[in-house]
């Protein structure tokens, strides 16, 4: 906590705009040719201002220690991953909307296929996202409370929701009401404490009745529960550093994330190009622009070495969009690697570059992670970025006399 | 604490002389010409030793954060700069040689130009060293004491003095009694905790005595007291790192820091010369030399680019007389950046080059900030390199069996 409260002391409401671009899973390892997706793609507008800015790599939880998003994302929003945690549950259920209060549990939920006790279809063949809101409503009507606790559903994308529990004497210690294969039977919820035991019997009572409210209907007949999670206690980016934060994401995780650290949420639409433009569009109304996109990671974690690459060209040619606006910093960095080569996230440190007027250039001559190791911006903690780009921006006080 | 304690237990009396030359605010940012003030200037002899030595970059505070000149110090010292704070009042006040015991509160003054209520020069037209030592004697003349609160009155450069108040229940949490402009009403002070309520009563019960004494001065017919500040405690580091350290400086603040942290404190002069001979005429006497150049700084504040780099190359001109006394130990580096082009202090890291015996040699063609990024001796907090010379002075036991 001691440098977030440093910061806090710090900072003032005056300075420069910033935005975080924030390609997800960015970090890569050699491919065929012996150079990374990065490294290999034909991205020269990135080249071009990485000879004017700060390169470097983030350590984004701990050495040899691979990220999940949640902690990936609040290391770059400047919280330590490891004194923050958040469920997947509850940022899911912020993504969606979802109101989740001190002492609420949310819960990601699929709805799937059963036949009797076994689950044939862990998504229920992912029906349309109008259709499963069509069973939300319907289950909605129907399961209201389970031994005094309210339950609130929201609709997700194809066969997702989420399901809010709101009550006395709740713990997210539940384990997954979810088997992880199909053609076995349902397995249920588990308190992994004591404290837990009421969470679990109202999840698996909430497990049942949703199996007999949708008796009959096919495909979806039933759901798993997974990432049962509690609102967790968060001091907000605005009341931190005096910022007015917004993020510009189509995915509902990420919107779920920028919304418990406070920032604000805007439309983002659903392509590359929208989510630039939309950047653009709400550029006089904040000063931090965190920027996410999914599609590096997605083609990264489908091992598709050529598609990352891709991914980082399709962006290049979007960026003068960014650089138009000229904000005063512009970082471009990913919240963990995910090397094709693997098919999933890894522990490698992430490569960044900060431009600004203020920067220590020309040791660099293209954005990579080659040149990143031995770039100017040096190897830091991901948590220590915020702070950077709030000094790049003129917007903290000198420390001690 | 741990590491000072680890390094408390390690350190032997026995051992090769150290030189830390601190040119403050040596960091730079590229000028016109793509170098920075330290890569421009022609220094031979710095760049000749930089061949032999370990280069790298000091982390002062934290990544993003600004140094002021204390915690700078206190990080080249081995001290923890979080966890040690130290006043700008009471650095000041070690500087002019007054004496603050335990319980004691000083503060830094401005004499200033009073019309009425209204502050009309802050500085009173910056009136000479000797005419101010004249008004501190005359006002030492006549308040001695204030609701039993002893007042010790030094003089300092030009319209500065500096006043100890002596006394049970005083406290530092006192704000500036400063409005910060001119021509506008005095601002007192005001206690931040109820704590601190005599303190306030105190100090602006002598600005009024002063104000009283001087009516009918001029230009100097008021005051302004700033940095309220109690004696820390500090470990000291002849204690610490059983070694005679003495600090070569000509600026009062400096010297203040200096014996704060145990140094003996030596007449340095005036001039750069003067101050590189003094080194050589105590070089016998101790084995921790801490000299400091303060002027690599102020003509970063001024913001001339061509100022700082003359610095540089007139330091490295005298660097032989240094180099004469073949210490064992050699280290040039910066309190914090002071880029010209930012006209004050920056959170850029400070390139700093060790040199020794032990060194890993021979990566690095000359010395700035380019080289140091890249340097054998990577990038370090800057708490860490007092450790570091003990070490290449030889001076420390093995850790463990």
């Amino acid at each position: 906590m001691k440098r977030m409260e440093m910061l806090k002391k710090l900072a003032t409401d005056r300075g420069g705009k910033m935005i975080l671009l924030v390609m997800d899973g960015l970090g890569g390892l050699p491919g065929p040719e012996g150079r990374t997706e990065l490294e290999a793609a034909f991205k020269p507008n990135m080249d071009a201002l990485a000879k004017r800015s700060e390169l470097g790599l983030l350590e984004i939880v701990d050495t040899g220690v691979t990220p999940g998003s949640g902690p990936g994302h609040l290391s770059l929003f400047g919280y330590d991953p490891l004194e923050f945690s958040i469920g997947r549950g509850i940022l899911e259920a912020m993504g969606v909307g979802a109101l989740v209060g001190a002492g609420d549990i949310c819960a990601r939920g699929n709805f799937c296929t059963r036949d009797g006790d076994t689950i044939v279809d862990r998504r229920a063949g992912r029906i349309a996202t109008e259709k499963s809101a069509l069973v939300v409503e319907k289950l909605a009507g129907s399961i209201k409370e389970i031994d005094g606790v309210k339950v609130t559903l929201y609709p997700g994308k194809e066969h997702r929701f989420v399901v809010v529990f709101s009550g006395d004497g709740l713990s997210e210690d539940v384990s997954d009401a979810d088997p992880q294969a199909e053609g076995v039977p349902m397995r249920l919820a588990q308190a992994s404490t004591p404290l837990a035991d009421k969470m679990a019997q109202v999840a698996n009572s909430f497990i049942g009745k949703v199996a007999d409210v949708l008796k009959g209907d096919s495909p979806a007949n039933g759901c798993l529960l997974r990432g049962f999670s509690s609102a967790p206690d968060v001091p907000l980016m605005p009341d931190l550093y005096r910022i007015k934060p917004v993020a510009v994401a189509s995915y509902p995780m990420y919107r779920g994330l920028a919304k418990l650290v406070g920032m604000s949420v805007v439309d983002a639409g659903e392509g590359l190009e929208e989510l630039f433009n939309t950047v653009a569009r709400v550029y006089d109304d904040y000063d931090y622009f965190y920027v996410h996109v999914k599609y590096t990671d997605s083609r990264g974690e489908d091992g598709d070495f050529g598609g990352k690459r891709e991914v980082v060209e399709r962006v290049d040619r979007l960026l003068p969009r960014l650089l138009d606006l000229s904000p005063d910093v512009l970082v471009i960095t990913g919240d963990h690697s995910t090397p094709s080569l693997m098919s999933g996230h890894s522990w490698h440190p992430v490569p960044f570059l900060l431009s600004s007027d203020y920067v220590r250039r020309g040791l660099s001559a293209s954005f990579g992670e080659g040149e990143c190791a031995t770039g100017s911006g040096g190897r830091i903690e991901a948590k220590k970025l915020l702070g950077l780009m709030l000094a790049h921006a003129r917007r903290l006080e000198k420390f001690g006399a």
